[in-house]
């Protein structure tokens, strides 16, 4: 296992504190807890918002920690569901008032743990509401799901609802536009290569020296195919289409070019060149576009194609301000 | 190969236009080059800013092409010095009356066509000025340098320089703050894994799958030793005891964690963890982070550590407002 890491159970302990220790400007620890929040949370009156899940797809969800985006994010062990008591130390950090936001990709593990959290939340008087996302296209249902999984659109659901509750926005309002980017989203993504979960030591999954597999998932899970290794405009054909299937994209999109962990952005540009070009030949207009990595898999090479439909309100919050240090505008 | 290519000998092709149709209001092409410029280039009265070398360390050169930071960058083919004729187009094209500043990785062959396309340009009555950089403290020679290579800390250069032109700073006064970053910025790298060149289609060199390289290049040149890989508070110090003998760091710093390509960025916050308490235990004040990949070796596995010291200038500088898409404040 090449890795650099000090002692491989302790991966996420050492993470938090080396993230927080890049950005103490922006996001403190709660303390005792594996939980991120902005450095100024509570913020009073403003919707808290908490993603989080399994650690190891850096810089996704700490690295959206930050004003108009995360309040906080529970970072689970690597690629497992953070616990409910960890969740709920998350919604009371955060909580100025206002209620707080959950925003949970559809892991069964997740969305279980998270809900539990909110019931204990609400037992103390905390408002809680949540969304699931669920952009991935490839599958309907997986090893860890049920109805598909959440992927790498999860981050414009955090970038969305975070600026729409940084503007002052209702707990209502904030859930009215995060199920608006859920429903607006679709993703696909593909694999040349797997990752090792560093407490295992060892890949979870084999490809051949010559194989790729499309639509897998940000933990190696299956899915459509295992094919030849194809050509980039074939492998962004391949991706893109189905995502293009999957919902009416007529108008603007947003895109992102999401990758995995190992790829190269030079890989990330020469899939981004087809999908403009599949993109703009269906009519489509493309309003801004998100290249490098922002959902990964440890070091699993390949890539994800998200695409959103926007609106007015949608294109207003997309562009509002970041100060999360990880998300690349 | 496991890439997402098509045809190799095409990637850099692909990669700029991939780039540009990405990010249509920060960059164009230059038609018929390799070259990647602002999009409202020239900026009239500007001093004009121009960076580049071989592809296959993005998002350097052209990623940070933007307001602020780059005019124009110059890509060349992957690991391989863009020719002056290629250089040259680049000063043309941001040369708004005020001249234009080069800065240049210290490697022979860009060093060599950068000046000769400098000298091209005077010829033309465009006045030129540079800087080399020569931040990797690893080696004194190399095998395609003479003195020290120049690697993650260049970016650096990019921002601050940036900032200066932007602010309506002159050739001169450009050229000293650029001399006063390359004076104060010092890094090394390690790696765990070689990287394919696409063209090559083999790894350029090997390492076992226990050992790792201390003061590798970006280009997979040798670096001080091989070792079995050590833990990842063992590798930071390495690292950073090595950077801080180099130089006078007390007072206030820049850090910067690269990721080489393959690294998940949870390794990379990880190592932040160790660096911030040696830099700590000296009594060093650090005064902003940055993690993530800035300069990449391909897929390589690995890391380097910069640091670069700082005063009011240059804290201003760094801090100012930068369009360019690929720098994560």
């Amino acid at each position: 296992m090449k890795k650099i890491i000090n002692d491989p159970n302790q991966v996420v302990q050492d993470m938090v504190d080396g993230l927080v220790a890049a950005f103490p400007k922006t996001m403190k620890k709660v303390e005792g807890t594996l939980v991120i929040a902005r450095s100024d949370a509570p913020v009073s009156n403003k919707v808290g918002l908490v993603s989080g899940g399994g650690s190891g797809h850096e810089p996704a969800h700490a690295g959206y920690v930050g004003k108009g985006m995360l309040d906080a994010a529970v970072c689970g062990e690597v690629f497992t569901s953070p616990t409910p008591d960890q969740v709920f130390e998350a919604i009371k950090a955060v909580d100025g008032g206002a209620g707080v936001f959950l925003v949970i990709k559809n892991y069964t593990g997740d969305v279980l743990n998270f809900e539990m959290a909110a019931e204990l939340a609400e037992a103390e008087g905390i408002q809680v509401e949540k969304v699931v996302v669920n952009d991935d296209v490839a599958v309907e249902d997986s090893s860890f799901t049920t109805g598909r999984r959440g992927i790498a659109g999860t981050v414009f659901v955090h970038k969305i609802a975070g600026a729409k509750a940084e503007s002052g926005a209702s707990l209502e309002e904030v859930k009215a536009v995060a199920e608006k980017v859920v429903g607006n989203v679709r993703s696909m993504g593909m694999a040349l290569t797997p990752c090792i979960v560093p407490a295992a030591g060892e890949p979870s999954f084999k490809l051949d020296n010559d194989e790729m597999e499309i639509g897998i998932g940000i933990h190696g899970e299956p899915g459509i195919n295992r094919t030849q290794i194809d050509s980039a405009d074939a492998i962004a054909t391949a991706l893109t289409e189905k995502v293009l299937e999957d919902h009416d994209f007529s108008g603007e999109v947003a895109v992102m070019i999401n990758g995995l962990g190992a790829t190269p952005e030079m890989e990330l540009f020469i899939v981004n060149k087809k999908v403009q070009e599949i993109l703009a030949d269906k009519g489509i207009s493309v309003y801004k576009t998100f290249v490098g990595e922002y959902m990964t898999s440890l070091e699993m090479a390949g890539c994800s194609v998200s695409l959103l439909k926007l609106d007015d309100e949608l294109k207003e919050l997309l562009d509002a301000e970041s100060g999360a240090p990880a998300f690349r505008m």
